[in-house]
């Protein structure tokens, strides 16, 4: 292990495709659900139109277009946009709110449990992610996620990447920023925790967005851990 | 188990004297602060002088006197009259940050670990505590109490008994208040609890406060649930 990173106590992990594989685990529900309805629908666009109005939506909170909004709200808002997009009108209400906690139900990448496993023997693992506690709870019952902790952006009402979030939780763990090291997926997460004194760790996810579509995935220095998955993260920690 | 709990999907726990020993494990400690410094301290009511300082210094954030303040801070200005009160000028800032942490180390009842583990398999299992979530994570690592997740007045800028934090509970676990039992060895929060709409149980720890110098340990049927210890707990909920 890096001498640097010796002082590392605790690691926050992003949870939307660092942890579990959203698109995938979506895909699979909808079909279920449309081959129920008989219906056509190509599960794996409605997953990625789905993901796609998160940001913007976030951003909606950010500017303070909208107050203090949970995912799970956020996520109906966008599902019945999607819903309408892609001219689905066979959910009822009740049909429309257990297709919403579909992210509650996400599947963990093979490396996960193993990885966290490990991990959690040398460092306090938490949640970091914009989604709302319950969500992360849910999920993490559900997939048997060992976290020490939740922490998501519902407790500190600022959603990643603004300072508040990775700043709440180092105070929130009793820690200076440079004992907690952010894991994520995506590199613009963890270039924001970075500016706010976080370690940072790299962990690949090569399919988040399906096979062969992929943003960047190649290494960067400016992290302090570069790794191919969960595993290679806990043996480059000595874990 | 009685019909009208088979809604209850998450228990919440009070933390200090529910499910660790407070008095014990500070007593113990000062017990070897006090040997290594050559000291004559009587341990047990220095732990006792120290907690009875609890209430009134939550208070002073309650009314307004002072702002938000962790546990950890208000058990280190309680230590430090606790410290003049019994004349001890032994210790220098790090023996008095470190002898603070003592509340980190807290250590649980005989039945709490596996009372915890059954309970987990059926039910959401949190801390709802006024300690800071630093101290209770700390503690649950020390102590391997299996939390599925921490929540504490910290989250909510309120301490027990103020209702924010019971229906901020309920809130972020995304459950309605009548989902939620509280679990405590104090009558006053269950009945805070109560007054929400939360599910109640006492748990009986006639020890907390030493050996036959216990409150009213008498059953109330006002309770959801009067048992003996978690395991008893357990057993009254089917887990």
């Amino acid at each position: 292990m890096k001498p640097a990173l010796a002082g590392v106590k605790a690691l926050t992990f992003d949870v939307f495709g660092t942890v579990v594989d959203w698109r995938g685990s979506i895909a699979r529900e909808v079909r279920a659900f449309a081959a129920e309805k008989k219906l056509r629908v190509n599960a794996v666009k409605f997953a990625d139109a789905w993901r796609s109005g998160y940001r913007p939506a976030m951003n909606r909170v950010a500017s303070g277009e909208l107050p203090w909004t949970k995912i799970d709200d956020l996520h109906r808002i966008i599902l019945d946009e999607v819903l309408v997009k892609f001219r689905v009108s066979a959910f009822n209400d009740t049909e429309k709110a257990e297709l919403n906690r579909v992210w509650h139900r996400l599947k963990p990448w093979p490396d996960t449990l193993r990885g966290l496993k490990r991990l959690k023997k040398n460092f306090t693992i938490s949640t970091l992610s914009n989604g709302n506690v319950a969500l992360l709870n849910n999920m993490a019952k559900n997939a048997g996620l060992p976290w020490d902790l939740i922490l998501s952006a519902e407790i500190f009402h600022h959603y990643k990447p603004e300072p508040e979030v990775y700043l709440g939780a180092a105070d929130m763990l009793g820690l200076q920023p440079g004992e907690v090291m952010m894991v994520a997926a995506h590199k613009d997460d963890l270039r924001a925790a970075a500016r706010q004194g976080l370690r940072t760790a790299l962990v690949l996810r090569p399919n988040e967005y399906g096979k062969g579509r992929h943003p960047d995935l190649s290494p960067d220095p400016a992290f302090d851990i570069n790794a191919a998955d969960f595993n290679d993260l806990a043996a480059q920690l000595g874990a």
